[in-house]
């Protein structure tokens, strides 16, 4: 085991009807106006913003209205929000949605405390000192964002999707009702499913020391997202199997699966970020045709943990089975594994490679993730 | 998954010579005199009390000594010592031991800020309302109290060993120096391994509701907890199975492996505290007499379980086997399965069941746990 600290002070409420209590969450921590974040107006068709509205308005909490908060989230609404809260004097930002909506809210929340442009934040020119309080609403299972201190925004000017950490960003309390995801589409499970995944596998296979323990938490959580998204697939009204399958997301992202570990990277995510960018497709459908890939390119540079990972998984009992069969499994599911699938030819590879390479700086895994490597491996997924 | 409520706060620093950071730890909470909790004088003949007191001093934090606290901790220490909390007007309680020691600060805590006398919080007499900050140096993994809310203490006037539960008691910091561990004897290395085992087991069994999800995680735990006690028995040196046999404790008991379960309660605590209250044996020691006597009657009540923790844990087919495997792999560490090997007699058996239907009040399981069930389940044991 690695040194490591292991801290995270989030509240979470997870169960039917939970979204109910937020105003009490809220009026306990002294809040008085909020910044409501969220996304389509699906939230008001479905009853949920009403739901939130009567429970902030019970504690006397005043509630001002940021709607239209995209997919890949985007910096530009990121700053609007944030002149929109300090013009109203929101005392903290709460996200109704999936993790673009509360990565935006985290970054609005430490935009609003910070003097110059927030883009500063991502792109290291400043730190965050401090933050507004994030509370959050998931309505969909996936990033992890609800308990865990990063968020990812886009600088649709520059083409950089990048990210901020910061221990002022973990959400003070976040709401998980799996009865509330019911009405995500098969096509958002399935890149949910590709998300998570992708949280769980970066640091699986690229932890120079890799502790048994998290090997098998880390396996029990693939387990129950292959079982669980399956299960949804065909019964997509299976309370339990949403349950699991968003505690799973939760818990891939919030410290468990790495306190322990050294060495680990996000490749994945690094060479990903470039597609969704630059190509605005759903990130966890272009994590799926990234992650095959690069276990390609990669699953050679540690044979002992890919074999793990074929047996352990999908019992079979070699490195390339394995990686066939996860393959194979996305695809059986439904989500994408050939650039192809996302509209993208190979023409577009140099501009992608480009893009990457910033993000394995920003990642630090710029010395192995060369121009060649990048290459290689989105040649891996045409 | 059941509704449920994750917060746990505390924060783990995790690894070797984390202890020479203690001092600045308090500091930053504001501590300026803390009352240090320690059991025997090994913490001075090791160097441990050196580097603590070290440590504190730079911050310009005075201590106020409070050793001598023994195993299966009693009432009338924790008495004393709020009393000399008092009198000193100390800010913080630090406990530099194992369980007892922390169980004990914790229980200081609450009572310095309770009028009445501490035994009241244990009974259900008064409610704690507020507690001064807890911090841990951790010498022996066993129980999960460094990162949970709880303590249990014996009350040697009415030989009842209850516990406290709140949120107030989670430790602001606990230290978990796997090298400080090395020196942990054999019997207590195996002591604590059955006291692991029962923390998880007693969830994982009797549980009406429990995910798949928690099952697979505590599984991991177990195979984690029977591997790294191997390993230890044969190299007490290895440091990498120290630390993961010490994070497998702490994760046993906070919060990750019964959040969405319900309806699990701790029957073979219930029981086995009556042992430690009578007869001041090692809480470990009772608990692996006392677990596969309770497994052999209980398992026709939940045979799916039994039998998958049979395939999953000792890879054999039938529950029978499965707790025949177990018992062997106390017997084989040599932790005691028989009352006898704790010098407990047949004669002893009315006042140990007296005791535990009382614990199993407290337990909330005092339907299922009447005299008969405990006596059948204490006479499996002899």
């Amino acid at each position: 085991m690695e040194n490591f600290t292991y801290f995270n002070p989030t509240k979470i409420e997870f169960g039917l009807d939970k979204e109910q209590s937020i105003g009490r969450h809220l009026a306990e921590h002294g809040i008085k106006q909020v910044l409501l974040c969220y996304g389509s107006d699906r939230i008001k068709r479905d009853g949920l913003f009403h739901v939130v509205r009567t429970s902030l308005s019970e504690q006397g909490i005043n509630l001002v209205e940021c709607g239209g908060i995209v997919s890949n989230p985007v910096v530009s609404k990121v700053r609007e929000a944030i002149a929109l809260s300090r013009t109203h004097g929101v005392d903290a930002i709460l996200s109704v949605g999936g993790g673009s909506v509360l990565d935006s809210a985290k970054a609005i929340a430490a935009g609003v405390c910070y003097e110059g442009d927030v883009w500063d934040l991502f792109i290291g020119k400043a730190s965050i000192q401090s933050a507004l309080p994030v509370f959050a609403i998931l309505t969909l299972a996936a990033t992890g964002s609800e308990m865990n201190a990063y968020a990812v925004v886009t600088n649709e000017d520059t083409k950089e999707k990048l990210f901020i950490g910061n221990t002022h960003l973990y959400p003070k309390v976040s709401i998980i009702n799996p009865a509330r995801m019911q009405s995500v589409s098969r096509d958002y499970l399935v890149y949910s499913a590709a998300d998570v995944f992708a949280h769980l596998i970066d640091v699986y296979f690229t932890a120079s020391m890799q502790p048994t323990l998290l090997s098998r938490l880390i396996e029990s959580l693939i387990n129950t997202v292959i079982e669980t998204t399956e299960t949804l697939l065909a019964n997509p009204a299976d309370l339990q199997a949403r349950g699991e399958f968003a505690w799973s997301a939760t818990l891939a992202l919030n410290g468990l699966t790495f306190s322990g570990a050294s060495g680990f990277s996000y490749p994945n995510h690094a060479i990903e970020h470039a597609l969704s960018a630059l190509f605005n497709v759903p990130h966890g459908a272009g994590l799926s045709v990234v992650v095959p890939a690069w276990m390609k390119w990669y699953h050679s540079r540690n044979p002992v943990q890919f074999e793990r990972f074929a047996q352990n998984v999908f019992h079979v009992h070699s490195a390339e089975q394995g990686i066939a069969d996860l393959k194979n499994w996305f695809d059986k599911i439904g989500t994408p594994t050939r650039l192809l699938q996302l509209g993208i030819q190979e023409t577009d590879l140099p501009a992608i490679v480009d893009n990457a390479l910033t993000n394995a700086r920003a990642f630090g895994i710029a010395d192995m993730y060369t121009r060649d490597v990048v290459t290689t491996i989105l040649r891996n997924a045409l």
